[in-house]
């Protein structure tokens, strides 16, 4: 690889990344353009802007944007079609961020004639698979520059003797080891690492950030009814909502009822395992409601299907591929199911946990005259079940005949 | 078909299976012997033995046998190595317990030299499937008889006349329509129909005989371990049980907790959906505890494959093939991954909620040594990642660079 | 089912339909329809006319009609697109005609009023339930006549004696036993029945009609070249010509070559086995041309994917199911993958086989630069690989660690 | 990774691996032990005992072993049990030979104490992945050296100048490039590489080496008969023999009848595609007839799945993860599957294509009394159809009825 000439880096304005828009800097020499992404991470973004101009990055070098409704519109939902959950638990909070972001930094490449793109994740983990795969999938030209795996500055002590030689400002709180390490965005927050590495031990509650613990949730349930079109959440109690905007409602709703914790022991991509703490309070509900309404708007043909192609989609996302040909494949065949899951559920929230306890739509298969205990008037004759039955087992008999035979 | 002339009946004791008992006599002029098995659902069976009797069933003919065991460790068990859940959400607590009954009925006419079985369960239902493809594939030859979908019985009040006419008792509460139907076993309880038919309703907490509604759980939470050997739990908190006697154990956690509660639209094989309400207490305990401890002693290969295989494996259940070769053939599958899935998980159970909060086993493939922040003097070497995702991404970057080549 | 009063007949104008056709009006007293389609069978269809009017159907009533274009546009190149092959080998020729006819048979049933449709199809066989199940979905309120499951004519005697009872004419080699049983349509010929009944028995070579044997095939290979455009084949040796022609054109060259010929026993949707003879010449060509394209058009993750699902597409078209949510789910899958499918591959046709040996296209992910044992100058970086493989490693090696602790 | 010390060796005594052993001496200065396999690659092995121990290697550290029937035992007939093919045409003969390689590689290493294992393949290839995972899960402390990827003799002349200064032989016809790169064993032959890059290009006729062609096969066809026994070939014509003697006498029939031909793209694991011309004479005949006499002895259930399952099993063999749990859990299914498979085919082999025409077994499946078109007394119910029909129909009827509903 060549050296870069001009790089767009992914620049949360905190230590980490500032020290590597200063590495960049010095090291390749480069011209450094920011990309700060308001996600929903629950963080101010003019001071990554401040920060920026303080290490020296031209104002017309600096990108903030806010991208939560291309975010939930675009990536969120599309995955919650697919009622997608990474090894029978993980809502991929983190996962489904990242292309996003990699999507953004490429374009802003094209913009500024940049010939790179940096990152900040580290070379043990997932996200530099999803940072890079997308990068390259977009523009297979691009390079990529990833610090952590280049650099020297391999402990807390050199990454801030680097900070101090390089005037990088340093808040009092990130001059010794975090406990964790703390990922979010509008969909999740994730906590791992250092104090949670032993699976074995409860996580402390303080680790949760997002969420109440259920202990601390009020002692009343509250329901709540979610409106949807085609397979996307349209509505919260019947007030029609964008996408962001009814994601952050869930999210409050989950917050307060202590919605959405899991303590999780996952396999990374690159081959170990990892135990992580995510809080997906809004999302934990938006997927119990999305499967509600397919209850009643899916068939069984459909939804079996899309069941057997969950945990290949969800790995692919897991595993950095949302732009590659298979996920849009499997994503047409998602999005095709989806035309009639338009309805609305109605959702209990109490204490940590939501269940879906009502469905109705004008699209449902449901019907009532067939599967009544009543005498059903024609729709339905009972009889048919025998001939269903016997051929179903034919094939069956001709085994057990056959086995008969041959044991003799 | 030709007449039966001696028939097994599975006979629960009480006023639906009696007048079949009946039936079958008038009817078809046919020896009826009866089984009543305890599966766990709660009921004294001493007096299905009295009624029987009462209704004419010779001594010899009367079977009445405990299959708790059995029943758990030959079918539950299995079935929770596969992490089998149906449409998502529904642990087949019906549907696992159908295959040994049939068996069970097969295996009494061979002894007896009857040449049909028969069952109540009605021509609208799954039930009829599984009790019918079981049969006839453990004896091609047997018939099976299913009044419901025979007889002219169609009304609750033609059932009393014929009970009256024909010396049934009928106890008082069974006079009217019961509000909906039911089915336990060690495993859950079912409701459906009648008063639950409509699925925009949320079913009225009478319906709820397993568990204590979340409200009226605990205000405290509490822990409790589990270990497992080879895929299925061998003890609670440290003491060894047999296999009935911990799904015994955890439903009483489950049912001081409100755990396992579930109101669900499914797709019934026969090609309607209905509404059911679930209780599984301990089963959603064991799937919580099962999940964690695989967390930790299954790879990524093993997992994700089965996983994938999951939701055909859970329909083949649903659907009544128990007794065919892909089941088998599945399960040799899944018995080949749990080898390994070996050690203890620790769960907290609060207010209608179970969370593996930590896991520990000798079979870990869990690896501080690799996952951790800090400098791992060598067990991994993050420059790897490089070339694991520039080959990944190889493909990709072939299609953009194509894509660019023919949009000029 | 209340009386039909107006159906439309399948009607070939053979014999057997003839029969049926006299049937339903004695029978039913109702009204018939006949619709007879040019699929490509290779008769001609004005007899049908005239023997239909003999029978006493208003000219209005016949339709008459030249599908072979639809046939090849709308329901065979979407399924070549998934390389469909049922259990291995079957190109699924009868199966992906059934729903066509019973399309046109609903919608002739609309423009008339009619309340039935009818069909030549035994209660034995696949046809039956794929007219059916495609009727159905069609339109839920039609009626199905089928009356091969009804009547009394269950042997050859008593059908030429109905037939002669209602003058219907019966020509001299139909008043005995067919050895056996033909269909075709422009995708193949199928036989099976009777003389074929034996699995073990080598089919006389008299049974194919559609190919010479590869015995009698030309000495000498001959090459075609087949282009496509987003997965359909489109020209012949750089012939542009329309669906149907194409495949006639394929055809004879496969008839002339031999190629297509399959001795096959396969499983019925309704359980039990069966033997068939295929004569498939151009769907083989077509097949194996589409495979090489796809061979540089497609890459590992989109034609992996769809080689996992193939089998279960297959199935559905086999079963019937060409009208289910699941089956246009897969397709929408399918056709996703198909558009940079584009370009030309060269056949060599010999003596009962087909084989790609050149594929070239403007849409190739071929990477000679990539793929070179010459030095290839930066395109690829051979150390990549180290790291790439011990990565993948790194999973298996934690498994081989564990297994060697805890065998000590 | 530390020094290696002691290095076990796939030596073939051809120039390249010869050139690597030097190699290892000098550049590494550690002591090598060569391992020589008879896979039935068709060539003595005493010359090369004579080369290494010209190459000073100790007689106790050379290896020659014929593993023709462990490999064909152990790796081929397992293989062709799940009926594998790569990407719809390859029968995978490179990738089932290199874990039984590596297999020996690592326990002869263990014998000797030995702490590195080396092959022979390049870093643009799948054979190294496969020789590597397949080490590493047998030993995950093993070091692996690939030269190709380390050393500096990227030439042809390179190489030849280190052989020269090394006093390594050279054959003639080794001096100048070869035309294109060969592999072979008892399974198969592949030939790929410079002359052969074009796709576009029809491989040369003398590139197959072990087949006759097809014009120049016999003008007669061959009839042959192969018993299996559980899945696996036993006998043919008859004649009971090893695994590895059937394999061989099926190559000379497959080689006399030009059997087994393929020119291919392929998507390699590291992500490119590659050309292959693969001659599989024995192993096309044995895929034929494996697949014929599954068509007696395995129902559709069974079938069926193993066929979805296939091409994952082929995709893990490929990429060389043969030594992962998750090939040994598909391998259990399959194995399961294969308990009844039993019985014999009838095959002709004529100008380069080979088809089942005749399959027996006293296992068999195949009911004549059901299929037959013959009035059948009553093992089958035509009526039976309706109901099997009409439920499955249901929920298409659901469907249209909502459709039509929601389109008012």
């Amino acid at each position: 690889m060549s050296a870069p000439k001009k790089v767009v880096l992914a620049y949360s304005g905190g230590l980490d990344t500032s020290i590597i828009l200063k590495w960049l800097q010095t090291e390749y020499g480069c011209e450094v353009i920011t990309f700060t992404a308001d996600l929903g991470q629950g963080e101010e973004l003019e001071p990554a802007r401040a920060k920026a101009e303080l290490l020296g990055i031209k104002p017309e070098n600096i990108h903030i944007e806010d991208v939560r409704e291309e975010f939930v519109r675009d990536f969120v939902f599309p995955m919650f079609r697919a009622n997608a959950v990474y090894e029978g638990l993980y809502l991929l909070g983190t996962s489904i961020a990242r292309p996003l972001i990699s999507k953004r930094l490429v374009e802003i490449a094209h913009e500024h004639g940049a010939d790179a793109v940096a990152h900040g994740a580290t070379g043990k983990g997932n996200d530099q698979v999803r940072f890079e795969l997308s990068a390259y999938a977009l523009d297979p030209m691009i390079k990529v520059i990833a610090p952590w795996r280049e650099w020297d500055l391999t402990s807390r002590t050199k990454l801030i003797e680097f900070a101090e030689q390089n005037q990088i400002p340093i808040a009092k709180d990130k001059r010794g080891e975090a406990p964790f390490s703390v990922d979010a965005n509008l969909l999740h927050t994730s906590s791992e690492g250092k104090a949670l590495e032993n699976p074995a031990d409860e996580a402390p509650d303080y680790v949760y950030q997002r969420t109440v613990s259920p202990e601390e949730a009020p002692d009343t349930p509250e329901y709540i009814e979610v409106t949807f079109e085609k397979g996307d959440a349209v509505a919260i109690n019947g007030e029609a909502l964008s996408p962001a905007t009814i994601l952050t409602a869930l999210n409050e709703c989950g917050r307060k009822h202590g919605i959405g914790r899991l303590d999780f022991v996952e396999n990374r991509f690159v081959g170990m395992k990892s135990r992580g703490i995510y809080e997906t309070p809004g999302g934990t509900i938006l997927l119990e409601a999305h499967r509600g309404i397919e209850q009643i708007t899916l068939d069984a043909g459909a939804g079996h299907l899309k069941d057997s192609l969950m945990p290949r989609y969800a790995e692919l996302i897991y595993n950095g591929f949302w732009f590659s040909p298979e996920r849009e494949m499997l994503q047409a065949l998602i999005d095709k199911s989806q035309e009639n899951v338009t309805g609305t559920v109605r959702l209990k929230l109490y204490k940590g946990s939501v269940h879906c306890v009502g469905r109705w739509s004008d699209y449902s298969l449901y019907s009532e005259k067939h599967v009544t205990f009543e005498e059903d008037a024609g729709a339905y004759d009972q009889k048919d079940a025998a001939g269903f039955i016997r051929l179903n087992a034919l094939r069956l008999k001709l085994i057990a005949t056959r086995n008969a035979r041959v044991k003799k």
